[in-house]
């Protein structure tokens, strides 16, 4: 699966009684990196104000000969952010950090609004400014416009105007600050520091700064983390919880887990599932690295079939500035991944991958292991077909294959000897989960909220 | 296993009727990036002179902002370097570039000579200066000093009085020559490109660049690639192979190809001998990523435990330069692997790893699954206890586990449950390839040359 | 003279019939390089909207690497700032850039507002968001919330309510802006180029790009140049001129011209009107370079003194990181100023500089000189001792020295064998201008605005 | 002058009590930097060997964010680089640090050697290699090839072999060497620091260190320098003094000594003999920053005309990458040199420079004084017409005008109303020192060593 089609977001916050938030805090991105890679960013309180530092790339390039000792603090929050080509801007690296009536704020988002650009011209007619394209800065101006004294109430005021998902981690010099909306979209989970509190986009950052897990942050809630200590505030109602299932396909780090499922087993789940619903005459199973390899495992356990590394996937790729032009292409050179041609040739492979949005890069995959000699080639893909764009993750910029093709031309398209896909039904048993409780709009349509850019 | 024992180096060279030599030499480099990531250089065939161009860091950190344009070229060979502490500095970033009696000459070095220390002794009594503290610029030195009036002759002459290990890309302005000691200690391989032909340390470069496989470099063998062609010239007469069997084990990539025999595919049958050799009452096989998943599954396999990811490896921390210090580590700071808690909890769990050097990074993993709440931990060692020092790869200067310790005192000192290792006779017998083929002196001490250094 | 208590600016503006406004605009800005060393952006028209880049350091710092061919652009400005200390952050880099209900604006501000904080404040709690510290998001925000529909109208209403200093050039899609304040505190001047118009703080900036000198923007007026061609808008009635006198005596490149008196003679004729005023018996006059050395030909020529060279400049320190420590301070380490002993030995020297701030630069300039044989130093100061704060240019965060000592006093703090400053009057005459039109508030208090901030 | 045709370098050297000799070292550099701004290079003893640290660009650019704790160290050389065109290679920054018989030495070199081919023709010969394309390799080789014991005499073998222009200085773990040339072609001073010894080509370096300046390093004298104190010794017998004359005309810093001679004051006085020699009839004398100013000062002086700025340099532009194109040139964009029209308008103009090479510069100056008004410029170079070339350190790869043309026919190339060139008899004059103690080669043809590449 392409990961350009995808907006993601990873957000990080620790509030310590030692000044240590900020290293923490670029700790808790590097457990997150896989959510974005494009730019990086942090905030941290320093006495009344809050410093921030911002900048493009992996956060070690970002963040490359910082000074830590500058950033001794014991409140910070960070961000990763990954975006869609046009959108590659200075300007849009979070956190957002502003001053208005409420003091000092720095705010990191996870999410996309579906109203946001509604409100903004809104805002825009009232007499606001915008310096980013971002919907956080969308927040940031509701705000300030509150006409309630305390923070919390104007994000009761604030959030109460925006449709969509968000996981916040908000910084004051006095509080951090950890909300996600009454839908539960993104995740968002709180864990115990050896000496303070983190919040944090997925657990796998929790452990990597040796932090315990402690719950997740309910839909509608805000945490509130102070010197004080840790305090929940319901700003929303309850309602019907509508987590993207794409986190359990293919956003999250395998080791994460969210409402006690571990991504990894999930993703054999569907695997498992997958090669009930559509098994396959074939001599191995092999998965495209990294993201299809737990879902690969599955089909291969509940298959029979034995499971082999047919593709290699280069490790030092993330940021090669060197790509093949098209021509080169042409003549072969890959530099991502590389079939091992003792293990497909003169075989019937089945191949799993996560998710097809595009189908560019299935077409390629499935023409690279013929080239290494497989005899056939069996796509199974571990999710449904994905025909609906989504204002809430999913970029609909670009062309969603199953939106002008039924399973078996995409088929034909990529050159599959067959393909099949898991059943939307198959995909919710996976997880454990209620149907219901799950956003599951890509597939069917049926997002918990609607806005005007679908 | 600890990568930061071993010295390795990768090395790639291309002769091109178009002048693209350069980017494929970088393409190349990529795909040998696990080979080396502390430096890169390449030089490259302008008119009558060699350029070149080298860097600290990864191939994209080294040559970012590159004007490939200016490197137009025909002919060009490139490096990537791994060293151990104390020696990475830039004088010794590679290709050599030098001129003297046969012309301007580049040259691009994998391997350990045992006897350099010695030779370069003896050059500098004879007024020779060095630049570097490299093996190669012994080499350089030693054709520069041969009375025989061409190249080909000179490579004799030098070439003789080296012993060791070495796979030597060298440049001209004429040629392109591939050379490989008599024993054939470290890999090299031809292919042919679609209008050149290359060469490189693994055939996974080669594939890369979409070049077709066409032969090892023999041992003894010189290749020489000009304008007029592939010419094979035999410089030294045949000697009993010995191959490092560590490239099958650890040092290269899964999807290369030996002797016809595919990386990934011994690995796989290691773990199986493995499992055969050493069984486990247990409950699941997890490997250590990335470099023992592929003995972990033929572990599985061959016991029928179910195999299971029960770590994960950060895919973004190759050169992240924020490290947690000895303080965070303690409060359980662990940016580079994490254990899957829902794969590993409550279960007995063989942990598979390719080999043991220092036992520091084991002692870590097996504490960390113990905190995930495995029940049981048992080690089992996809290779021979490390025994011995090594003039041709493995670095002395780290002190081994196994010299000092025997198998179950490793097992203590780790805190596994048990621990056993895969023999000798196994690990050959998994590689196909006839014992005496192979060099195993990192197990018995049986190196086929040995020198003032061992 | 310290540069370091001067908040300076420099700006410019390019709007041409070819696409070639970008490299212009970064001509111009290394030709007002002087106004500003800590950061350098600039904007500029793609289409319907507005891209920029800013970057910290020079120009050439800032956009080293840059890809011009990525921003061919008809309409462009750009910014050097120089700020102090604390407020040296990203976010401050200037052009601002925003949108809001009139459409994306670029904004780049030379100059103070006396009652930013009380409008910032007024807007803060009418709900405003601020992103930097900078007055001119002051400005930007009251022209979004102007309730007139045209920019035009809107600049009215939001200038309207600012006092204080402002040279400001705008860019939107369809034209680029020049704006001076009532009083013409900042310089800012329109050249014709070969095929459009540029904007620029300085005239240098005008010969640098090979413009030619039109005429200075009135104080109060707007030039507004489209492609339609320039017009000129009054936007405020005309009031008394209040030139800042430090253009001359110090700000300025002197190659530059205001009000077409050439910088550099105005400061030949304060140096004469010293040494008319000043008289010293001595061998020789002397400059502190750069911006002293006009002051000290007049002062040598008017005097009959001999003018020598006897301070040299290290040329090329601008951004040196390697800086002496107190204690190699103690040992003489000097890098930026070194005395010719050779002329200063044994003589009576006359020490021009153009203005004293804190005094701690002429201390050590007078100790350098007597350590190089200097008989006597006789200081002479090319304007009057500053003795008030300024909201509009002079930052007064730092002591100064003339508001706490007489100038005897001064004298015998920085050793000096006498001392003497050019008066009030004396300096006004060298400009050539009436008193009244420049605004002479840092030595008499006069200021034309007076804020909060005094 | 056209600084592009020079080969200049700088060289320093420190032996301390303190481990601080680096940081001297650099600031050194810094104080030198007008010898060479290509790359800088410096290394010092650790321990028993040398480390070393190379760039590109400005002492600043090639060591920022040096670690300078990682360099504490009692001795270190440094050297900054200016080369011409081709040789702008990484390869030949210097130190060069070298190993062989005789242990590590670091050696930075500043002049040229006239037989450096034919010995490295020779040295390759006898087999060897060349990494750089400096003399100085050659030197090092010359070295590593003595047959005597010990460093001191293998200096006298080697430099007993080379002709031509040398200021070395050397580093051992044990001592710091300086060596001049028997002619004392190139300068090399030794001052007395606060707690060691430095070396310097220049004495403006002593200065900004806060060292006493001791002595020049005499021709053909070794000065050592180790724990034990400084010590003389005659490597060569003395010879006829060879000093550059253009080291007073251009190279060196206006604040520098050489034989007692003040290098601002000698200009001065070539400029009072030009006037004498060469009066003018005109309003005003101006000079070309900054390397003219001294002669035009003097130039104002002897005739009587006042001295006026004409020209303004812009300060900031030693590395800008944002050049004009030929296209933006015709349009008039010089970002360099500016005219100042207030001064020139008018006016006839005596324009000082110190030298023609190419007069490519000279003429774009006399084209810039007339646009801004100037009615006549007359030309007057402070030294003879350079009409040979020379191996010592002017390049001959460009074309010298004053071989091609007369100086009528120069003035009238460049456009001048007249022009004039200072005799040999009144530079020497100027200097004060007898006409057989310099080199003046470059004027005459009688350089004191004469080679193959004349």
């Amino acid at each position: 699966m392409n990961r350009l089609i995808y907006e993601e977001c990873g957000v990080f916050g620790a509030w310590m009684e030692t000044p240590t938030a900020v290293p923490l805090t670029l700790f808790g991105l590097i457990a997150l990196q896989h959510r974005g890679q494009e730019s990086a960013g942090f905030a941290c309180v320093q006495v009344d104000s809050i410093s921030h530092k911002r900048g493009m790339g992996l956060v070690d390039d970002a963040f490359r000969g910082l000074d830590l000792d500058a950033y001794a603090s014991h409140g910070a929050i960070g961000h990763v952010r990954y975006s869609t080509s046009g959108g590659s801007i200075n300007a849009n690296i979070q956190p957002l950090v502003f001053s208005g009536r409420l003091g000092p704020i720095a705010l990191a988002h996870n999410g996309n609004l579906v109203n946001a650009a509604v409100i903004r011209n809104q805002l825009e007619q009232q007499g606001s400014i915008f310096q980013t394209t971002t919907d956080s800065e969308v927040i940031a101006h509701l705000l300030a416009r509150s006409t309630t004294s305390d923070l919390d109430g104007a994000l009761v005021s604030a959030l109460g105007q925006v449709r969509g998902a968000y996981a916040l981690v908000m910084l004051t010099p006095e509080r951090l600050l950890a909300v996600r909306d009454p839908y539960g979209v993104r995740p968002l989970v709180l864990g115990k520091a050896d000496r303070g509190w983190v919040v944090a986009s997925e657990t796998c950052a929790l452990d990597t700064v040796g932090a315990v897990f402690e719950r997740e942050v309910e839909p509608g809630e805000m945490i509130s983390i102070s010197d004080q200590g840790v305090e929940s505030m319901p700003l929303f109602p309850a309602r019907q919880s509508a987590f993207c299932i794409f986190e359990y396909i293919y956003f999250a780090r395998p080791d994460s887990e969210f409402a006690g499922r571990n991504v990894h087993r999930v993703r054999r789940a569907m695997g498992r599932k997958l090669a009930e619903e559509a098994p396959c005459d074939a001599d191995i199973v092999t998965g495209v690295p990294d993201s299809s390899l737990s879902a690969a495992a599955g089909y291969a356990e509940a298959s029979g079939l034995p499971y082999e590394t047919g593709l290699i996937r280069n490790r030092y790729l993330g940021r090669t500035f060197i790509r093949p032009n098209p021509e080169q292409r042409d003549q072969g050179v890959a530099l991502k991944l590389n079939p091992i041609r003792g293990v497909v040739e003169n075989k019937r492979v089945v191949l799993v991958d996560d998710s097809i949005v595009r189908g560019t890069t299935s077409k390629r995959i499935v023409k690279m292991l013929r080239n290494a000699g497989a005899k056939e080639v069996h796509v199974r893909i571990a999710s449904p077909p994905v025909r609906h764009g989504c204002g809430l993750g999913i970029d609909t910029r670009d062309e969603l294959i199953a939106q002008r093709m039924s399973p078996e031309e995409i088929g034909k398209h990529i050159a599959a000897d067959s393909i099949a896909f898991l059943s939307s039904k198959s995909t919710v048993a996976a997880t454990g989960l209620p149907r219901k409780s799950m956003c599951m709009g890509c597939f069917d349509g049926s997002h918990p909220v609607k806005g005007e850019e679908f």
